[in-house]
């Protein structure tokens, strides 16, 4: 009997047909995911269930003239997951970057997602995964917003004005009803300009630019950060208010006493361990350390001044009420987010049910038999 | 300035069409993969440059009833690479596997590849990969037999009667002008009768089924071995002929003393060395090598019965002719190959080349211009 295998295609066009765009559903998809996360119904790669992801590593310099050497944001990387609950499916990010991109008229990155039947293997949708990825991405301090910043927050600082943030802040403004303003910070006084006219223009939220990086975060109730990995800011402990909620989703460097005083939530601990495992193999923990967002807690717990990660707390458990958010309106609490394949697959799925019931892609057979079986 | 980016999908059927099932061509291929990969004009994943993959592993059991649980052949492997050479472009395997697929008609992996541009990871290429994969799979054996096998050869021995043996021996017979014999053998009898069938009408060469190992490889010039990994065979090391050319593409078992009197040449040196390193780093080291084709021989060269793996041979250095492959035709030369994501990111390549010259595949639009640079 021949076993006929389609699949569909959404190109960017169809992932915003399907709602990509559509901040609170996002939000809502990842809070989902995040509860999953919490009790462990998905998978990542490798034999911790856990890592990030496979990247092509380029050498920075190399005897082959056209062999990529590395550079800004200069990657390729595989990020395979399974997540579980109603998704039930497999899939894989695949993307590449590079700071040159916009140059030519590219974003940063170029993003692709496939999913798959977690029985057979068979792919179920390959899509254009950029607004995706941004979608995800923000929803996931959306979620943390939702869950831990004061319902009275009238000013968010907008630390880091590109894509990563403008995906942020439209997410994160879904859950803050008395927001007032939004001040655009960023070491480009252009891109912060260049945010503040696209914020006004879609959130319709009084704003200002402030490029003194002490003012731009004094007067902040929620800070969300997406600066460059290249040049990670410096906030100073003692700039920033009681009762803040800091968003991080970007790395930012500050002083130990605000991490050890902080009450932080993760997005997933399982990750983190992951992280600190991996750092552990490199054999180099603190050049390791220095390329991802935990890097300077889990320094902070490996000297004994924070607490293991073991008894760290997830948004997911924040969710399901299984531990404590926030707690009262003076603490200052850290939400830290670092991108996982769960949520691009939580997402996709979505976006691939919503484009089904709706006729949205193109339909595409990969055999109508498979030739060998 | 608008930005379009469009990319080519091939269905199998596309990919037949663009010459996937060309023995002789898809050899070539490999044998050019085989050069850049001993001048090291190539990236797998990994700060070692070498990772095989990243996969997702099924948990042996799961307090979730939809999460999948280990078992045959049940995996997900995310495998990029850059190739460099000619080639010089990005891409990434992507394969679900199970044993239960064959029963819905389905083969036991299914498979597809993504070529991107090196620099701004725009996709070039979506493909079906099951053929590709099974053509490049088994044009790594018949680089080999062009490089290493007595000319002269008459009689091959088939261990394992699967879909990977149907691959290697349509490129290993392309090789070898001399061929009178086909000896199939499998640890299921109808197996081995299929495989018979199979091959004397598509190469018309004379054959038997031989269902006892001893007498399947004793009269044996060259030896194709890819077996399931479920049930390794036990090859005894007395059983063999002098001047015999073993190619190994799935896990075999024999005695030390023919690991350590033959010959051997990898794949990709460089490819074991990584493994050892992941060995080490998964804190199991004999598991570890359970799993891999090269287990025996790591093991051997652990302990000290074997030369290192720096001073070995990668078929690449024989075909440029640095380092000698068969030097007599008594010598026993051995040829080790694992299956490197590169060997996908090649043939994909010349596939997607072909296919855009000859008009073959379905163009797809990414975007017409990105939504957000």
């Amino acid at each position: 009997m021949a076993h006929k295998t389609e699949f569909l295609y959404l190109s960017e066009k169809d992932t915003i047909e399907a709602g990509v765009l559509n901040a609170e559903k996002c939000i809502d998809n990842a809070e989902e995911v995040f509860t999953l996360l919490s009790k462990g119904d998905y998978l990542m790669g490798g034999s911790n269930h856990n890592s990030h992801g496979l990247g092509l590593v380029f050498p920075k310099e190399s005897p082959f003239p056209n062999m990529p050497v590395a550079g800004p944001d200069r990657r390729f990387v595989a990020m395979p997951a399974y997540l579980g609950g109603r998704f039930d499916v497999c899939g894989n990010k695949w993307y590449g970057s590079n700071a040159e991109n916009p140059k030519k008229g590219l974003p940063r990155s170029v993003l692709t997602v496939t999913l798959n039947d977690k029985d057979t293997g068979e792919p179920l949708a390959f899509m254009s995964a950029n607004l995706l990825s941004a979608a995800r991405t923000g929803a996931v301090p959306g979620v943390a917003a939702r869950h831990l910043a004061r319902k009275d927050s009238e000013v968010i600082t907008v630390l880091g004005c590109g894509q990563i943030n403008r995906s942020c802040l439209r997410s994160i403004a879904t859950q803050l009803p008395n927001l007032k303003k939004v001040i655009c910070y960023d070491i480009f006084e252009a891109a912060a300009k260049k945010f503040l006219d696209w914020e006004k223009q879609e959130l319709g939220i009084d704003g200002e630019v402030i490029l003194d990086l002490e003012a731009a975060v004094k007067e902040a109730d929620v800070i969300t950060v997406a600066a460059s990995r290249l040049k990670p800011l410096y906030v100073k402990d003692e700039w920033m208010k009681e009762g803040v909620t800091v968003l991080i989703t970007g790395p930012m460097q500050t002083d130990d006493s605000f991490w050890m005083r902080s009450k932080l939530i993760y997005d997933n601990v399982r990750l983190h361990e992951a992280y600190v495992q991996e750092a552990v193999e490199s054999g180099d923990i603190a050049g390791y350390y220095k390329g991802v967002i935990g890097g300077p807690i889990y320094t902070l717990i490996d000297a004994g001044k924070m607490p293991p990660l073991a008894n760290s707390t997830s948004i997911g458990e924040v969710i399901l009420g299984e531990k404590p958010g926030r707690q009262n309106d003076f603490e200052r609490v850290t939400f830290v987010a670092c991108g996982m394949a769960t949520f691009d697959v939580g997402l996709g799925y979505d976006l691939y049910k919503t484009a089904v019931e709706n006729g949205i892609g193109t339909m595409l057979t990969l055999w109508d038999d498979p030739y060998q079986k």
